[in-house]
């Protein structure tokens, strides 16, 4: 791993599909917060036990960037970098690298921004205390 | 069309689709900017003359944005208005507000650059005459 | 409606995405399969009173089916047109065609089968009244 | 690797996406198709040398289908297997089975027919050499 990699605390490898590639021959950038989404949630299940079928707190997705630095392309495989950069009483803003695991510099970076909420009502809640201390183990 | 929609100069109905929607029931995040890139490249082609097939200059994304105020949800349809926030010698900067179209508030907006490429080089190409006379009709 | 498509009951209109274009400049295979479920199940909620997001029954898919006959190319607009090719007690078989909107003969034909289940059990489940009626008309 | 999975000669592992799952809390049905195309060009490019910006010869799906057996969920990772049914001088039918990574039994399996042809004229091309002994080698 890179210096320019160790911004992030967390990676996550994800493949490209066939599927990614517009028709310019490169991901298409809709893609790419597909991407966000999943190094984010993956990581919410995996380590923070977020529970997608039946938990009563859900994160919904309040704002997302993304800055396009360089083309990623089938069959690619990523290296998904993840960090913290604020946690809120019901809110948690990630940021997000992506690479291709060839290079050293990121082909995009952005963030995204969960605001944690009950599954029926949709109102927000206090991000759940398994959650958030998987979270604070992010915060750079 | 209400004051609100004002905003926005070119509009295009895009109705979701069923697997828009996520496990939450409402239609993912990423999706959203699939319909920000349908209703840019479906003005560009239409009243713009940009050839996905084969011209020289093609539009590349370098940054995009979304905020994320009400839920969508399969099977509604959308209005999606576009107008153009500063329009470069290469680059030009397009923003869309999505709409139910039953309601008046809009369910997302964001903003979308595309800087304008040769096809081959990927060097960035003066914003060709008919697309730049179709993108000045959309400055606010 | 030509001849040729009055062998379907009912119709759908899907605009094409931009991001449906592949790498070879057509909708990629895939994306079919979309068309395909979003003309069932916009039926199946908008005259069969499938609640996706509440009903105790679900269908769920069992075996699909395409045959690619022309391409499509964003940004095409589809005609969707469906039928009920069989309709068991607790599975249907729609069949659909996919046609341009400026040609007589499709670009795609297949068909879909679902089985309707219990929403948590996923145990097959009697097609609800509702909905066999509105299946029933398309019945050929 | 189980008995089961001997029916296939080559493998790759694809990790699901956030995204691939439907509102009922499960990959969309269309989304396995996406595996199908995935492990199928990921093999003609890194075995077979399929140059999908450049060549001269490209795959087209006149066919698929996919039966499902067991359900798949993200952060669900999916082996798909893969071989050759039938290979003809222009035109290749694919098996495929899709595995959970901890399952003997298989999530899904169908088929897919590319046709090569060439990409201006779209007419049949015979299947290029270092591709046609790739794919010799899946031949069950």
């Amino acid at each position: 791993m890179t210096d320019e990699r160790q911004k992030y605390l967390h990676f996550l490898q994800i493949p490209t599909r066939w599927m990614d590639n517009d028709i310019y021959g490169h991901v298409n950038n809709v893609v790419y917060y597909s991407y966000f989404d999943t190094v984010v949630n993956h990581y919410l299940i995996n380590y923070g036990s977020l529970d997608i079928h039946t938990g009563h707190v859900i994160g919904l997705a309040v704002e997302t960037h993304c800055q396009f630095m360089a083309p990623l392309s089938f069959p690619d495989v990523i290296d998904a970098g993840l960090r913290v950069g604020h946690l809120g009483s019901t809110s948690v803003r990630y940021e997000i690298g992506l690479y291709k695991i060839t290079e050293d510099l990121p082909s995009a970076e952005g963030y995204f921004v969960h605001v944690f909420v009950d599954r029926e009502t949709r109102r927000p809640q206090p991000v759940p205390e398994l959650l958030r201390s998987a979270l604070e183990k992010l915060i750079v």
